[in-house]
């Protein structure tokens, strides 16, 4: 047995025990949890800052770039925003217990659709050390134990938080094991970490493109993706046109790294003529349109899309433009090049907004309203572990009620199937 | 690119279309190309069943045993069985389009969350071709569109089967590729075809343990396990002996093969000396009994069980016995050793049945009722495309409405995140 081999077994064996636990924990008891850890991070942040400290040093020698290295440092500031978002985590109400639907199904037998944790959860995910205890604050607030595997590069940042937040659960009387955190960053790990599905119950990767592509392919575990969001909006013939360019404005430049950004922009050819000169008046030397043969001669500094801007995530102030026939023709086109992530339609009718609605098959898909509203917080769910991109369990934001499953608790009084 | 290669490009070619033409087709253009697709079954009789006799006589000179035989056969009457049950599925409420929740999310957007269908879904299953008509069937009432893949021995039967049901969707006016059998038994074909996580959203693999295994191995799509049923009753000392004996009656003997029938049998020490040997006069010569070293001295003619009989799926009428020191030792045997499908307790203490309630972490979970009710037909949901093993998304008995997902439908009036 290798060190690696033997890293996994024991994470594997702690982990169910723990997860045992964890679901027959009273709500208070999971809750106090989540505030000694909070407790426990505020306590330790001098030693969690000089552990991340090392990180960035680390990231300096490596010669990263100035915005990653940002997104890897762990000010005072930061971790007291850590700390205040797992106590809001332990504030949430309780995912576990609830019952999701009453049947009386054969003889008379009572069944409860019952809500339980899904029981060991492995996070994979990359970069900014938050994640640590944000991923670990969601498991444990929905019942789930969690093994957590970091980036490289936050590998001491990650350490020095999961300690302390395992410090914290102790003391709470839960086992520690609730939480725990891969402590090599051998990626030959992975592979073997996600050959256990008799010991772990779902993975969430959580990361860019090659990261989610390995999980899925070497994966024996149930994957739930987050990956990439091409999203569009649809400025239909109907459209108001300044709420149209409040939209693009929003969904392309609040904040175009993320996931529901949009990437592509579609316009009805019947607007295209008076609507597109006012694209290039927003876009200005800002965004850099990229547009199809019928966009590119209404916006002046323009370049051509090729086939592959209508399937690219730019995650910059870049916009792809095309010219759409009519409401079908944007449907088609979403279906075709989207990632059904998250996609809109701008129109003051009614009518073409519910098909639009209806024949798009994203996660979430909007009428008048900016694609950025994918998210957990604003969903209204508490913290989110992401958006997830799978089609099904989870599809679009995931909380912690996405982090349960449910179980048939059937009560009879002898009855036998005849 | 190989045949193997070309057959899998094809049927991934031709099923998203066909996928999304199912899901925006009204539920009753659903239920009529059912109707049309049991009419067909019903015209095609006589072809259907010849093609059955070749495979009949195929598993004759090949030596399959008269079990497997029968399962094979479709006569007459069980043609006319299959058409009815198709004709029952095409009666079940409509799955697609039902508002799960609404709430309203940031800033007044009103969120509806909205069925939909997964999309293609594949099923991998084996031997008895009725499978073949009842999951095309359930994937068309919810809207999917299925590529099937059945067992070499059915190979005549599911190609006549698969036949008619295309020309009676296409008679309806919906594409016949809503459903397409898989036209090779080469096994090297179903690698390749779970490879396409781009063109298949979920597989449901039912038959025997290797074909699971061997499913969850290699795909990279979601799966859907319907695996093997070790499932338990635990005898409480607070029983009442004669519903505890015929509660194991039904439960093992009922139908021995079925994932739901028990293997294992706990009884509580404190009733062990009186209520062991009315097990022993049960199980007489019909019933082979294993019991544990507690078990043994009160179980005359049963044999010593080992370690591996406790996760062993019989199948059959043989049941492992073993005497448990309370009601927290049943729970930790059967966390152990089952399955977590179906388990029971037997008991008029209502405080000891809450408390095994919640701490067994099965699918379905029993007070004083038999296992064998874990079925989608006696859960009230109409015909059931198997016994979900997985954790995620569908747990237990699944019906049409766990072959849906969700997404987000999102009405604004213009706004932008803030």
């Amino acid at each position: 047995m290798t060190d690696l081999d033997a890293h996994v077994a024991d994470l594997c064996a702690r982990s169910r025990p723990a997860a045992r636990a964890l679901a027959l924990a009273s709500d208070e008891l999971r809750r106090r949890a989540l505030l000694a850890a909070a407790d426990a991070l505020a306590a330790e942040g001098p030693a969690i800052q000089a552990a991340n400290a090392l990180d960035v040093e680390q990231a300096r020698h490596d010669g990263l770039s100035a915005a990653l290295i940002d997104r890897l440092r762990l000010d005072g500031k930061r971790l007291d925003s850590v700390v205040a978002d797992l106590r809001q985590i332990a504030e949430l109400p309780d995912p576990v217990g609830a019952i999701l639907e009453e049947r009386t199904i054969a003889q008379g037998i009572r069944a409860e659709k019952l809500s339980v944790p899904i029981g060991v959860v492995a996070i994979i995910f990359e970069s900014r050390p938050n994640v640590t205890v944000d991923a670990a604050g969601l498991c444990l607030r929905s019942g789930n134990a969690c093994i957590l595997r970091g980036g490289k590069e936050a590998v001491h940042s990650n350490r020095a938080l999961a300690s302390a937040f395992r410090r914290g659960v102790e003391r709470s009387g839960l086992p520690a094991d609730t939480v725990q955190l891969v402590q090599t960053t051998d990626r030959a790990l992975v592979p073997l970490l996600l050959r256990r599905d008799d010991a772990i119950d779902l993975v969430i990767p959580r990361g860019g493109e090659a990261l989610i592509r390995h999980v899925v392919e070497v994966s024996r575990v149930p994957v739930i993706k987050h990956d990439k969001g091409v999203c569009s909006l649809y400025i239909h013939r109907a459209a108001d046109h300044d709420m149209a360019l409040r939209l693009i404005e929003n969904a392309k430049c609040q904040r175009p790294a993320v996931c529901n950004a949009i990437e592509n922009l579609l316009v009805d050819a019947a607007i295209a003529n008076e609507f597109l000169p006012k694209v290039a008046a927003w876009a200005g030397s800002r965004v850099e349109l990229r547009a199809d043969s019928r966009a590119l001669p209404l916006l002046p500094g323009a370049k051509a899309a090729t086939e592959a801007d209508w399937s690219t995530e730019y995650g910059e102030l870049i916009l792809a433009v095309a010219v759409v026939d009519d409401l079908e023709s944007a449907i088609v086109f979403t279906e075709r090049y989207g990632s059904h992530h998250s996609d809109g339609i701008v129109t003051a009718d009614l009518k073409a907004a519910e098909r639009y609605l209806a024949a798009v098959d994203s996660a979430c898909v909007y009428h008048n309203a900016s694609t950025r509203f994918t998210d957990g917080g604003l969903f209204g769910f508490g913290a989110e572990v992401g958006i997830s991109t799978n089609r099904i369990h989870a599809r679009g934001p995931m909380g912690i009620r996405e982090l349960c499953t449910y179980k048939w608790v059937c009560r009879g009084s002898g009855q036998v199937r005849v």
